[in-house]
């Protein structure tokens, strides 16, 4: 008994594709333009105006896009001007703020909250209750575990800073705090609770807080022996090399 | 001036119990059954379908039981296939998941994040911002606090696999991270952000990241030289053994 | 196109001031005072009433009072018996339980959780994920970002304990746990990740877990060379020292 259309509003200048569903309560404004396929569950804000909005009587939405085959889960807000690719999948209440640019067939976990004024590339999971500070650049096939935050400064108050770089392949475990202008690179897995505050080159095994390089992930081994990263040897839902 | 009925829906294959109030722009889908009693505040959800309600024609929801005397806060959600029993309690805009299993008399705070196939006792509490990963099982007693994640790999990405088990009575700090398929044993205390990723035996207090066993429980006392667990012995608001 | 007045229920005993807007699907209860110029957007509750509510026949919503030129952004529940200054501002999915006092020009991030009976002074800015526990009392120009928690025990469970008192312009650093009745003194940076359980005297760099005085804020410089604290001198953005 879903997609009754109870209470939706659909302002008159998004452009909805063909085959979408939209849940009770939801709000389309200005200027949003949804994929073929795609779900918009209930309670959703799609184009949520930015703050000039409040005090501009010439605010004009800018154009958002969700690509096609989206499945946006409940009470999610999308601000404008976001750029969401193609098979894009949320869970619950997620927060996605202006000028995020965010790749294909990438997943946002319940209670995410993203920042805006970053950039996800494809591939990339977020798990529940990761937050990604403004002016972040996250690779692809980058995973991110619950309750991990992305901050883009070491010493608060400041003006709006660089955040973090995130490069390819690289998993970053629960609780992990990962602070200012810093680049940790690909294939890296991070381990939960870590504090970082400097860069890592690729392939660190890193951990503790300050964290450390405590060697190269292709040293790391299950308790069966085998080799656990890099992870895409050995894991391939949803991924392009799944069969 | 709340239930005034406004916006509600209501399947018609839902059961309702007597005296039961249910707040504005609440749904309440297929086999939902409600016990007697019950509040269900404002914008809430009950019997959210699961992912396979978006890809197939034929999806029917399962049952979902919330039993009598119930109050959940607004925004929550809950999916079908829950099963909860009486007294139950929520904050605001929680989150449970398909196939889980909670017994009487549990509390379950604002923001919670409960993934589904996991099992939960008699009388537990969670505090906010708690988030239980998939396969946790949760025995009786057990008090969980702010900010707490339980996550079922220490190194993933992996397939779906069996999260971490809580005996009963145990505490569990704010903060803490439990990890993977490890054992908490019965009356245990877990104290502020530690990171737990072994098993640990019963009356033990555990505290640090990595977290170690600092001692018995036993042992703790308060400023005023008092013993303070098994906690059962000096606390009881809402308690069996309350009077 | 927001502000439609749509699925919009107000008590006939709430007093809106001029020039408010209210977002569609918003709720405001009986007693509610709301300042001129102010702007509720979509999805709140304004005016939530406490669990007596829900138990006794004849509760009546205390006064609740939001002050001029407020901007609460959308899914927003505050409590009756709140009060709270002009010039506030929220992010998405605030909470503030019932007997928060809250002063003039603070601002409250996305999924902010104030678990009411707390104090907040002047010019405050708490950014996403805060957990403030009851009966806390925070100074004015207090920052605390993203994933920080306050909690009033040291020991759980107890009856309700005072929470932490946190001084004037002191900076709280990322995922940090401030616990018991301690007082953090003034102008204080409390580095990320740190778990606090006794008092700090003012000007304290506080750092680690369990948190230790690394030294004196003042000897804090940047990659510049110039000083960091108090923060007040390089720092004015929304400040009453601004220009």
């Amino acid at each position: 008994m879903k997609f009754t259309g109870k209470n939706v509003q659909i302002s008159p200048s998004a452009i909805i594709g063909d085959n979408v569903r939209i849940g009770d309560n939801t709000v389309i404004y200005d200027n949003v333009v949804i994929g073929d396929g795609s779900v918009i569950s209930n309670n959703c804000i799609i184009g949520e105006p930015t703050a000039d909005y409040y005090t501009s009587e010439s605010h004009q939405n800018a154009k958002t896009v969700i690509g096609k085959n989206a499945l946006i889960r409940s009470h999610a807000i999308i601000y404008e001007d976001v750029h969401i690719g193609d098979g894009f999948q949320t869970g619950h209440r997620v927060t996605i703020r202006e000028k995020s640019v965010i790749g294909n067939h990438c997943g946002i976990g319940t209670n995410c909250d993203l920042q805006g004024y970053l950039t996800i590339g494809d591939h990339c999971h977020f798990h529940s209750e990761v937050h990604i500070c403004q002016f972040s650049a996250i690779g692809n096939f980058v995973f991110i575990y619950p309750g991990v935050i992305l901050a883009n400064d070491k010493h608060p108050p400041t003006e709006q800073v660089k955040g973090p770089t995130i490069g390819n392949f690289t998993q970053i475990g629960i609780q992990s705090s990962i602070i200012g202008n810093i680049r940790v690179g690909e294939n890296c897995f991070i381990g939960a609770a870590s504090v970082l505050t400097k860069d890592f080159e690729d392939y660190s095994f890193i951990l503790g807080s300050p964290a450390k390089r405590k060697g190269d992930v292709r040293e790391l081994k299950s308790d069966a022996g085998e080799p656990l990263y890099p992870w895409k040897n050995r894991f391939s839902r949803g991924m392009p090399w799944q069969d």
